[in-house]
């Protein structure tokens, strides 16, 4: 089941893709058709496609199990669309961040003809959601809403990856500025909202709910985004590189990662010494210092009772929800991330 | 009155950016609402303000001169969305141009605390567009064509630049392949849409007008848009490098650039030599041996001619249009670039 679902959606995405290929608002020429198509199939649909996959879940969820054709392919198209807007932001981070892979392949800008062009790739793929929404919304009632919200969604998230960079910058100088604040509003802008609010708001706003009464849904998401980056940053550090598809180097590049605040947190004088002599080092002498600190600190026995804790804690937000179907919504996207290992 | 204007666009631009810097969707801190008020300022208000200021021209034009306080006002916010979109594109554009200068000023990413952080501050000023429209026209019957217009635009100078870009790649390797429908096709995209029919279209949604009835009106446009391209290529040649704000690196980065695009043309088999060997080398003798050739060919000539013949051209269109405003409207548009120096 699980498996036809993925099926359909891959079928989805070589429908759009083709829509895309042929958009009558750009003439086309066979260099810069292949050039497009290339790049999304590069960038869009070789990842893990769980925030996609749960804009349809969810909205099966909402919808009591009817849906109908032609609404499961407009679930899976919202999908996609988050699909996209996941590949816009990592196509411009990984330059941002001079990462080399990505998703175990070299990041596109790393490709020999591609380079710095890929801001200008990561713009077209930007564009792209909204000629997908007009293309299969634009006579639906929540159209507008639609759009609104994707815009909504991309300024926060935009605005996360800010302070991400001006943090890093200024942590560079002083690393006792990263803090499980500084670290939670970071994640909530720059993550949550487009991973975990995003793929369920999508499916509220088709199933024609309004966004205003569903404040609560909002936070227990933002609350599950949280959670995924403290995986995520634990992966970083902990994860198989060939599982997870890249090399991390949270380290190495100063972030303010949960990893390096728990770790700040639980230090003594003289391991905060070693943490600000080796953090945002490059060399591998110094990223194996601070590995060897969190394992002395035992970070993965802290992360282990950060996960257990914040699963109850979730699960509880969850069944405090009045409606049975929101409730099932959040449980499967919270069975999605828990425990995973890449 | 021109003045008056201009310094009514000017605070109506405070009052956006005031707005934009206390956003209730994200949590500014000291750090990041600096951040993001001197990137604005650096890289939105310097230009010529011209494709802004046209909406206002132009509303101001079909509304027969009676316009409301709060008319002039929205006027001028789809002046300055205008403004931002094209700060967000340029930002891009000199990082993938790896240009040194603009507007005078060193390029925004060639500020050393700024660098790669250039590329999601362009993102950063491409979601403000979408702010400022929700906030001001969110309950105007208009809104939905007023952000669809923008993403319609946006993806076709996005499209454009990608044709741009490419085109630069197979041209290196074969320059034979530039000629005036290549270039023509990228100014349509890359430049026209958003610098000429953008302005225009804003007014008259704005003003009530289905863009639909109005094809007419986006041709001449583009054409115009096409005129101005052809001057921008020139002045990036001849132009005065203090005037222009900017110092012109069309030859060196092997731009289809309108001159080289007429010196092939005009060029014998011995001076299409020169110009292979010459075209897109980085050192002064090749860009002056270049040069020398265009001043051999007389472009400066063939240029005076095109735009005489340009200009009695998009008269002539013009004046083919049923309504005297709109009329109006283009001419005072032409009126602007007609022999621009900058």
């Amino acid at each position: 089941m699980a498996s036809d679902l993925k099926s359909k959606f891959l079928e989805v995405y070589e429908a759009l893709k083709s829509e895309l290929l042929h958009d009558p608002a750009f003439e086309f020429d066979d260099d810069s058709r292949q050039w497009v198509e290339k790049m999304l199939d590069y960038n869009v649909p070789g990842g893990k496609l769980n925030r996609g996959l749960s804009v349809v879940d969810s909205y099966k969820l909402l919808k009591g199990g009817n849906v109908t054709e032609e609404e499961l392919f407009l679930a899976c198209a919202l999908g996609w669309c988050i699909e996209w807007f996941q590949a816009y932001f990592l196509v411009l981070d990984d330059m941002m961040d001079e990462s080399h892979t990505r998703r175990g392949q070299p990041c596109w800008f790393r490709l020999p003809e591609v380079g710095l062009i890929a801001a200008n790739d990561a713009v077209v793929l930007r564009n792209h959601i909204p000629r997908i929404l007009k293309k299969h919304f634009r006579g639906m009632p929540y159209y507008v809403d639609l759009v609104d919200l994707f815009n909504e969604v991309e300024f926060q998230t935009a605005s996360g990856q800010l302070i991400d960079l001006i943090t890093t910058i200024v942590g560079e100088k002083d690393p006792s500025k990263y803090s499980l604040s500084v670290h939670r509003r970071i994640v909530q802008f720059k993550t949550a909202y487009y991973s975990f609010y995003l793929p369920v708001a999508c499916a509220l706003v088709m199933f024609g709910e309004n966004l205003d009464d569903h404040v609560q849904v909002k936070e227990v998401l933002v609350e599950m985004g949280n959670y995924f980056q403290v995986q995520d940053d634990y992966l970083d550090c902990f994860g198989a590189p060939d599982v997870i598809g890249k090399i991390g180097t949270d380290i190495e590049d100063f972030k303010c990662s949960w990893m390096v605040v728990k770790a700040l947190e639980l230090a003594n004088e003289e391991q905060k010494k070693i943490l600000h002599e080796n953090y945002g080092q490059k060399d591998l002498a110094s990223v194996a210092k601070v590995k060897e600190l969190y394992n002395t600190l035992n970070l993965q026995g802290v992360f282990e009772d950060y996960e257990n804790k914040s699963y109850e804690k979730l699960i509880k937000s969850i069944e405090g929800h009045p409606s049975n179907a929101v409730q099932e919504v959040l449980k499967s996207f919270l069975g999605k991330i828990y425990k995973r290992q890449k």
